[in-house]
């Protein structure tokens, strides 16, 4: 399984290290840019255990991902000012991670017993989605992934993917489907600008697209 | 229990539309919409499942309410323009849906051993009003329970009388007399306006209303 | 243990105060202002216990704190006005909550075989700042403990010497230690108003502190 953690940490260090530019841009002080990016890193897969009762989280249990996440955090406070050109890498990075958290939550959610197609598609999407919910939250923003772009979807597509392919696979092939359908969703995503529609509640506002302009 | 499951089932449609018709106004994508309305619906009963250790939460086992959730959502999708109209249909769904919460969630925390009535209250009202605590801090507001309109308060009463009448009464009678007692004070105070004082921090201010005027 | 309770119970009240006064502050209404009060002061146990499995949570199966906050509320509702006079003394009472919190937290985590330094740190700072950052999430505040006062960093460090320090020591004597320096260390930073750096996203800006002159 050591490719797998290698996506694993991958994923992490993009999420704790959004978490840190999010921190540092709304200027909290560096122990409140180190909790944001250590929740934005780890705060999905804790609020799973939470949820589902595997208690104490597996975070608690084994802290390499709360490490890497803290030692990720203390690299951005020496490069924050040029992470910008690394932009491209983050977001690959970040998609490989949520193809991996994808895959290993559903998989953890089957083994819970909670085998319907609906739950096991919710705790991927709290895995992969609680983290930045949380970050947002904390910095006074409404969450990103509820307003712009097409993210948690392909949490959905691939926890679908892993659902109903382990019928037909064995061992660990339902997991790299998952992971390769839910990854290469995401980067398409990235790369053609793909986004959900917003319902407007007056035609004409959107048509014209008024009311987030100021934004 | 087919009259309570109606009851439910009522509660969490209009919890669901409530958090739909947010989502719509706050112009989140048609994702964050889905995941605001059924995170307003179930939320509650999740975090109380989470918080006294009744997991896998109820809701993850027998997704029944997530599918009807879901499903309001998708109906208020193609019909919000006009859902004005039933306005005051959708409150007493919700009056109707808070005291069958309130009954179980009681209930549920008694079966936990939590017999002291503070803590039975406490779950009942976390239940009540969690979902929509939630939704309200997602769209960047303060909780709106919190603020304006009697609503847990019903909820406490209903479970204190479910609390004391279980010892005179046998079977389901103190269930139905929180439903009704819930429902009938929400109702009412739907119907009359009742609403809670708010303390002044400088008594000027609490005359003229002036810092709350321009919301 | 009884001075260890009235310990508790000191933070226990200064938590209910703190909560109390911001909500009376933006003027939600009287429960509300009760539900603010009661989160800020046990909602850090509640989260602790809920994310390390330690369920039912503590306060539920004993409400005695539960009950204390409530009344410390009420005593709010009568006296908010003059409460400014004894910020020095709730400042105390605070720094004297948050050293027992961080010492019975640390251990408990001890108790549910979460021993790594990591670990038992981050229980013991949900725990100590878990309630006020849901009381600043409530009312739409970033969450204080991240901006400007150096808080947290004092549980870190009387985690810190609770865990090396128990193998050294016998009995109660990692708590005291634990709780003497991060009471200690706590009113130092409120009496010398030490802080903590905030990184500038463009040198300019730090230099003028621009952004913040206006809150």
């Amino acid at each position: 399984m050591t490719a797998w953690s290698i996506f694993e940490i991958m994923g992490i260090i993009a999420f704790a290290v959004s978490g840190a530019l999010t921190g540092i841009q709304k200027r909290l002080d560096v122990f409140g840019v180190l909790v944001l990016a250590v929740t934005t890193a780890i705060g999905g897969g804790v609020l799973r255990d939470a949820i589902i009762g595997n208690t104490p989280p597996l975070t608690f249990r084994d802290p390499t991902f709360f490490i890497i996440s803290a030692l990720a955090t203390i690299a951005v406070f020496f490069t924050y000012r040029w992470l910008d050109r690394f932009k491209y890498t983050i977001q690959i990075f970040d998609a490989i991670g949520l193809g991996a958290f994808t895959a290993t939550s559903a998989k953890l959610a089957l083994q819970h017993n909670l085998d319907s197609l609906l739950i096991v598609t919710t705790v991927a999407v709290i895995t992969g989605i609680g983290g930045s919910v949380m970050r947002d939250v904390f910095v006074k923003e409404i969450p990103y992934v509820f307003r712009q772009e097409v993210y948690a979807i392909t949490t959905i597509v691939g926890a679908m993917a892993l659902y109903y392919s382990q019928a037909y696979f064995a061992g660990n092939i339902p997991l790299y489907l998952c992971f390769c359908i839910t990854t290469g969703l995401r980067i398409c995503c990235i790369k053609y600008g793909w986004n959900f529609p917003v319902l407007g509640m007056d035609s004409k506002r959107t048509v014209s697209g008024g009311r987030d302009s100021g934004r």
